[in-house]
């Protein structure tokens, strides 16, 4: 019931890498919109773009015990991403983990859930997608589960998956998918920068995708 | 059913240029406190302020077909204003649709929905107010409408009313009483300026007002 | 029913300042995690930090005539404290009464419901902490009280009492307590920062804290 | 700005009962599917189904003052629908206003707000649909408007337009449309019920409707 | 900071038994409009209603060990108040716990957050008001105190309070109170009734209440 | 991508009936806390008892066709289980849907989105549990999935996993787990009555469970 798996495997970091400078609009859309966590999770500062290597938290409400347990599972580009078993909107994390996350190589926090001392991280230049920013602390009574699949924010994780984040939310890509979507990914915004280059010059998406006839079959009627 | 009407009419654009100026709030006082969306829009990027005069779109939920044919009624100085018919948070519009829209002179968005590529719309500096940020996409599947009146967020929109935007959200000025609104809106900015400088001074809105018989008459006690 | 206190007495000014820049998490955790307000509450806008002495508004929904009595009783380094009561998003506030408080040494306002003029209340350098931004006005019709104990997003605050405010939320020190919470508060950043240098050099909480024997009774298991 | 208008034009009542006969679900798809309020509109005791016309109210948040004006205007069969300037979950209504109401002949209350005394007005059978129960009571101090165009949960009510109104929400029949619409309602009824007697026996949809070309076109797989 | 007070004083059960008659709409009015809990707290099946002696708790989200602490201090004709700390929607109290305290002569429980086994609550008649439904199981891992000031649903409860509650929701009369407030609700009531008739009559608000000079100062025009 | 699994395997039907009877709240315990939906989702009717094995269905936001698709798979007893890729609360399903899916052998439906025809759903005894009401209908133009696994209201289901739903919400029991989690829900039932029994005797949790020893270690104080 309360385990933590070790050694988990990990996607190719080339890949990941890669995938972060991409995005997650492009990567959503290249693994054929799976993997999106719901809107409810947001960046606490704008402008970071992250992508890493899932440790996953399984973690009752209000209790943050298994994220000591967890940072002890971290490699250099793995990124914690914690589900609670109900809703919560605690401080589960503050500075004082980020500084010990990081000391191990962790580069973000995705949690369906709150976090605190959000200053601090921005400055810190630890990214986090919460669903809170609340102060409240949590205790360590209860235990849960370090590196089991979760559902976080509506989106299924494994340990090991990618987890892409940027201003537009988070993105789950399974990791034995992560060198096929990789390659999606190229080539859709290789498409989209021949396309971006038409619009900007004036060209109307209604004639570069041929849209005209289909709308006219459809019955759309010009007034 | 599914129409689009073209060459909508439009305020004059000395108007709609100060309207923006103006700001929202003393726009939304200076025509009688009505035209304001729900509080639930908001902007994606901080500190823009825009005014322009709307495209509208009446589309269904998770399809942006809508928007290609909208983009082709756009001129010199527009907002895209889209009401999906049914509730919805995914992502309509990110940076190739803006692209497109800005080539045709478009200022800004807003919609009742979605969006994503937030961090591209930013650094383009395409303004967007929104009630979700999302990387979900959407189809191209059923007709809408461009250019009827519609319901967004709470106010009426008919197609080539002024649409005044900055951080404190969206009101819609009608076409028809822009001018009028205008000079209502001056107005009552001077009178701020005023009142202003008292204020700073130390004066108190008790006395500026003449409040305190009122007050008095209703039966405040201090003690 | 509508009465304004005044001459509330305040907390030492001293305390008040350093409570300030000890911040909302760790004041929240030296009172033993009470006083916090909801998470409903966020910054108007990023990076302030503020701690003054409460100066409360009972007011009805979407009626703003009792912040112009409250103004009177300000003093140097006062926080403003609106709780309605009724849930209300109505822009009670603005830049005109943000410039009336200011001149009476105001720093900052925290509100269960909506304000407006964000933008100058940036440029002000007002702080604001709300549960909304809306450009609809309210009414002067009806009266409310000052200076009486409110419930304000799920926190008591009795005049005086010492409000703490940051990127984190917003925390009511009891007046009576000042001095004491300040003393823990100290002791508690004491702590935090030894704590931070052991996890900085990479040592885990799992061993700074001694949590792994109580883990193993617990039942967790390593696979 | 604050006005009441008598004399409205209603639809013909025997149309007006016939709709309300029909359900909303079907009187929404036979007007293409439009004028339907927010599902957050939902009846206060289930089991009512209500048609009649509509008298409208503009009120400010909390003020529930021209429902009396209101009442005034009402004749028999009419419905009472109110919308606040601002979202607003006080209690608005309650069994007095009811018995004034139904003094007058009103059927029913939509409101987009709170109402109070909620087992009385089941016993009584006044029909009511609003977005919160609370017994937080108003104040009768400012004006607003009877018999104007209002927007009530997302949908535009006329003075006169007919309110249909069941388990399923509320939805708006413009009155000049009545006719139209409940002609288009009865073969839509008509339709549904031979539909109805194949399904029953077993017959698949993908069979009546045709629809297993189209989905082998779209590319559907059975594995 | 964990304590449990036992031995509370309690309101005359005469008084709090005619209290649950009158119903929370009126006692909110006779005790001027103070005490109501929030519209998100709502019976789990209608028709109930209740009122008693409050006996408060204060738990961590997710634990409900209190409860059966809480218990043992319930006298004859007591509701348990339970307050989480921190937002939380998870089944606190079943059939179990409702036996139990039903054996202890409990009539009802008033909770910020869930319970689970709602048909079987309904079937041996206690009567819940709760923010969620939920079967989702809490733990017995932290303390929290009993008997004990907390705020529920934005409302102040001291122990020894009373609660009535009914389909309006819940409403709090502080102990001290309760006499007078008893009388006025009983000289409101009367004086309703006495209005009830008129306006069941025909006669109008407007006129009952001299409304109509009042609303021709303020400049309510009649087109 | 999109795809249509036939021929589904199934828990055994007497375990499932069983299951059904035993009820939410206690199969959720038995099975180690796993598996609940979100509280987001409540039945349309309450006093409905359903256990039946999950067809699953993936379906864009506002388009119901995959519906059809599903019915023609489904079996007696069965429970179909919709959940769309975007939050969506628009009408997917009504009495027409009802009428085939009863045909079939459907028990209930269980969705992450609107349900339309209440009146009839309920009069027809088709048990629904969703997250809205609304009569909004969808339609049929873009492919989703039928009996691959789901994430719906943050529960994972895989197709042919036991489906248990009540007042309490819907909990999901994988196919292979339904004996075990069968097995130990009798056993948590059996253990439940005995414990009722001593409770409605008066005897307390506190003596029941042996919990003062523990209370006094963690240090709760009686006052």
């Amino acid at each position: 019931m309360t385990i933590v798996v070790q050694n988990i495997e990990r996607a190719d970091p080339a890949i990941v890498s890669s995938l972060g400078k991409t995005g997650v609009a492009t990567v959503h859309e290249a693994q054929g919109r799976s993997g999106l966590m719901n809107s409810t999770i947001r960046p606490i500062w704008p402008g970071a773009r992250v992508a890493g290597s899932a440790v996953t938290i399984s973690a009752p409400p209000g209790d943050n015990w298994m994220i000591h347990v967890a940072i002890e599972q971290l490699r250099e580009g793995d990124v914690l991403v914690l589900a609670p078993t109900a809703p919560c909107d605690m401080g589960y994390f503050g500075d004082l983990l980020a500084t010990s996350a990081m000391a191990r190589g962790c580069k973000a926090l995705v949690i369906d859930a709150g976090v605190r001392d959000v200053l601090d991280l921005k400055e810190m230049g630890f990214a986090v997608w919460s669903s809170a920013i609340s102060a409240q602390g949590t205790v360590k009574e209860t235990l849960g589960s370090v590196n089991v699949p979760v559902t976080c924010a509506g989106a299924i994780v494994h340990p090991g998956d990618v987890i892409v984040a940027d201003d537009d939310g988070v993105c789950v890509v399974p990791r034995q998918d992560a060198a096929a979507v990789h390659s999606a990914a190229e080539r859709r915004t290789a498409q989209e920068e021949e396309k971006r280059k038409r619009l900007a010059s004036g060209e109307l998406g209604l004639d570069i995708y041929d849209m005209r006839p289909r709308l006219q079959d459809k019955g759309l009627n010009y007034v």
